[in-house]
This record gives C-alpha cells, sequence and structure tokens, in this order.
C-alpha cells in the first residue's frame, strides 16, 4: 500500500505550557492508524525546555573550550549541564552522551527555531514520556489511536549529513524484528532488526525541512506493530555497543 | 505537499545480465519527476555481483574468525576481499570499511534474497555508476528524469537495529545544504547539512520491508534538488570523520 507522508501546516508558536494535544488535533486531519512525527522543538518548547542563556554561569571547563573555538560559553554550559559523557571533543565539535543515553552532537542542545535571541532549547526530559502524553491526548481528544514519534536530527559516524531519529515512541513498536522470519527463498533473515521508527522519522522529514516551519508531519498508511513501545529501546545498551 | 511512497510490484526474479530498466519500466507506473529507490541487491543480481561460495579458498585468517565464531570462512573470505580495511572485529562481529569507503558490517555481503544456497551477494561494485546508468537507461526508455538512489541497510553506532542508506544516487543532490539560511526568527542555520538521499532510502524501506519480496519503491511528489550528486559525496572524509 502507497504510504502517504503528510505535512501539517498551520501550528502556531508553541510556548511553554501549551497544550500540543489541542494544537496538534486543531491544525493536523488526524485519522485513527496515522502515526504522527513531532519534531522534538515544539515539545520541547510546550515542556519549557528552555533556557535564557543570560541566566548561565559558564564553568571554568566550558570557559576553555568556548574561547578555544569561537563558541558561546554559555551555550556550552549547557551542553555539559545536558550531558553525562564526553563522546568526542576534537576540532571544536562536542559529541555527547546525554543523561537519555543519545549521543550526539552538543547535547542537543540548539539556538534555532527558538524565539528568543538569548535562548536556547534542549531535548525533552523523558521523549518517551512525551509521546505517551501526547498519544494518549490524543486518544482522549479525538478517540483514535495515533503512535507518536518525537524526533531530532542526528549526525552519525563514518556519513556526511544528518537525518531524523526517534527520541520518543509511543503506540507502536519502534523495531521490526525479522529475525525467525525467512526470506522468499527461504533463507533466515538473521541480522534484520529495522528501526523502523528512526526511518518514519527521516521519512518524515522530507516533507519537514528546516526552514519551512513544519514541525509535524503525518504518516498515513504505515503498517506499524502496535504495542508498547519506546525510543529507549532504540538506544544501544552499553555492554552491545562496539562503538562504546 | 503529500509525499508518496509507492511499493512496486511484479518484478522477476533478477538474474545476472537482466536489463533493470526494462524490468523496472514494466513493473514501476514512474512519472517525470518521482525518485526511484532500488535495494542494492536487484542491481548486484543483475550485474552478476553473485559469488558461489564452493569456489572460494579461505584464508588461514578467515578460517580462524569463522572457526571463533561458527560462521562459515569462505564467506569470511568473501568479507575480506570486500574489505579495505577492518574497523571493528569482536565478539563474532565483522565491521569493514569497503573498498568504496561504507562502512558496515561484513562489508555488505549477504546471503538472504539469493536463489542459491551457496552464493552470497555482493555490493554493487560502483553503486555511484549503478544509479547512473539506471537512471540514462530510463531517460532513453520513458523519456523522463527519474533520479535513482541504490540502497542498503546498515547498522550505526549507538542505536539499535538498521536503516537504509544511500549507496549510490543519480540525478539528485544527496545533501540538502541548509547553511546561510535562516529559521523563522532570522536563526542561521549552521548545522544542517541533511543527508535526504539516506532519508529516502530510509522512506522507501516502509513499504518494502525484508520479506515481502518488493525491491523497489517510488517516491512521489519530493521536492528534490536536481543536478549531479553521487552516493559517494555521503560517505564522510577521513579528514572530517572523529569517530575514524
Amino acid at each position: 500500500m502507497t504510504v502517504e507522508i503528510i505535512p501539517v501546516h498551520g501550528l502556531p508558536e508553541v510556548r511553554p505550557g501549551a497544550d500540543l494535544s489541542a494544537l496538534v488535533a486543531g491544525a493536523a486531519g488526524l485519522r485513527d492508524g496515522d502515526v504522527l512525527v513531532v519534531t522534538h522543538k515544539i515539545v520541547s518548547k510546550s515542556e519549557g525546555r528552555i533556557v535564557a542563556l543570560s541566566g548561565v554561569e559558564p564553568s571554568p571547563f566550558a570557559r576553555q573550550f568556548a574561547a578555544e573555538h569561537g563558541k558561546d560559553p554559555r551555550q556550552t554550559e549547557v551542553v555539559l549541564r545536558e550531558s553525562r559523557r564526553i563522546v568526542k571533543m576534537d576540532r571544536g565539535v562536542l559529541i555527547t552522551e546525554t543523561h537519555h543515553g543519545f549521543v550526539c552532537a552538543n547535547a542537543g542542545v540548539d539556538a534555532s527555531n527558538v524565539p528568543g535571541e538569548d535562548e536556547v532549547c534542549l531535548l525533552p526530559l523523558d521523549p518517551d514520556a512525551s509521546a505517551a502524553r501526547l498519544h494518549a491526548a490524543l486518544r482522549d481528544r479525538l478517540g483514535i489511536t495515533v503512535p507518536v514519534v518525537v524526533s531530532d536530527s542526528f549526525g552519525r559516524p563514518w556519513r556526511e549529513g544528518i537525518t531524523n531519529v526517534a527520541l520518543g515512541v509511543a503506540g507502536m513498536r519502534p523495531l521490526a524484528d525479522y529475525r525467525g522470519q525467512t526470506d522468499p527463498h527461504g533463507y533466515p533473515l538473521e541480522a534484520s532488526i529495522l528501526a523502523v521508527a528512526d526511518e518514519l522519522a527521516s521519512a518524515a522529514e522530507l516533507v519537514v525541512g528546516k526552514t519551512s516551519a513544519v514541525p509535524l508531519a503525518i504518516v498515513r498508511n504505515y503498517g506499524y506493530e502496535p504495542g508498547g513501545g519506546s525510543g529507549a529501546e532504540l538506544v544501544m545498551s552499553p555492554d552491545k555497543d562496539l562503538f562504546r
């Protein structure tokens, strides 16, 4: 079946405390069985995950790195506070592991698409909880089941460019596990666990873009696997990770 | 605009020497401006990139690794021959850099979806050339411009599951560069080069799947940036790569 990726226009600027489900329900023609992909930024904004840099006192470590690489030391300080581990710190790039376990540049702290000149946006505190809240609120409000993916753009080793991935997931399985199944020739599919929530996030990015002010997309007709599921399942556990 | 991801059914088993453009033109209702995403396997098959393991003599190094981890030493030998560098060799997992520069498990050598019991499939020798040939042949045959993405599923550090990425690209820019543009609030988008060809490959995977014998998908209404472009541009150059 043809899968449709539908951009959602007309969402107002999201302010701290905004009821995201009301905004989404008003702007999007959601149907039962759609998957909703929401860029994390509007989730973070609604949750007040915005920091005014004027109130941040940078540590000596943040000052030193920022001075060396022409960065704002207060923003570097926020990145460090959002991190539990520095993965790479080289050539002015700061790749850290966030408190959630995501490995990304600048702990996901970002100044784009934030209204205040002096403000930066953090990742949601618990993107799975954010996704679950929106999933439940859309069910209450509209009486339909809509899995929710909260996304962000991450870089990755070895490949150029960033792609959208799923930080939070609710209402669907984020991984499609083909192990135990066979291909059309009867060969067992061993290494085939697909990160479909990440693929949904990437597909949504094709209509969302960076400058178009479209912070959400509907994926229609995708045969998702219902059930409990989380973005945390997409974070590789340290004992399995060869690149730790 | 709504982007459509359309699965293409009815492609026959592809044999070495097959004219892929004829098969694709016959099976897919392609239109001018569509993007065609083709899983590398049918490209590799049409190009004869299939190896019969019965003819492979494993090296002592391949024998040793295979014995230790319960693998077929002949298949390990093929993986080593397709590699120019071993990136990680740990817990039975062999992640290598292929001669193209792709970093992936087993150099992309795979026994699934191959008809012969004793056969494995390699990546295309030059996926960009494969994409360019198909792109040109579809123009000749149908008189339409259809960018082509040749895809495969790769794992990645830090995250569970595999996602589809673009190995070869023709007829479009694989990266969307937002640098120099600003967000709706006027903030410059610095770190925003999106790997849209990878996102197209991931989007296509949502309808392709692993067991459904759908080796290609059409992406319709995606506003790609026309022009010369290659999958090679998605391979990070060693001097920029922090994870080398």
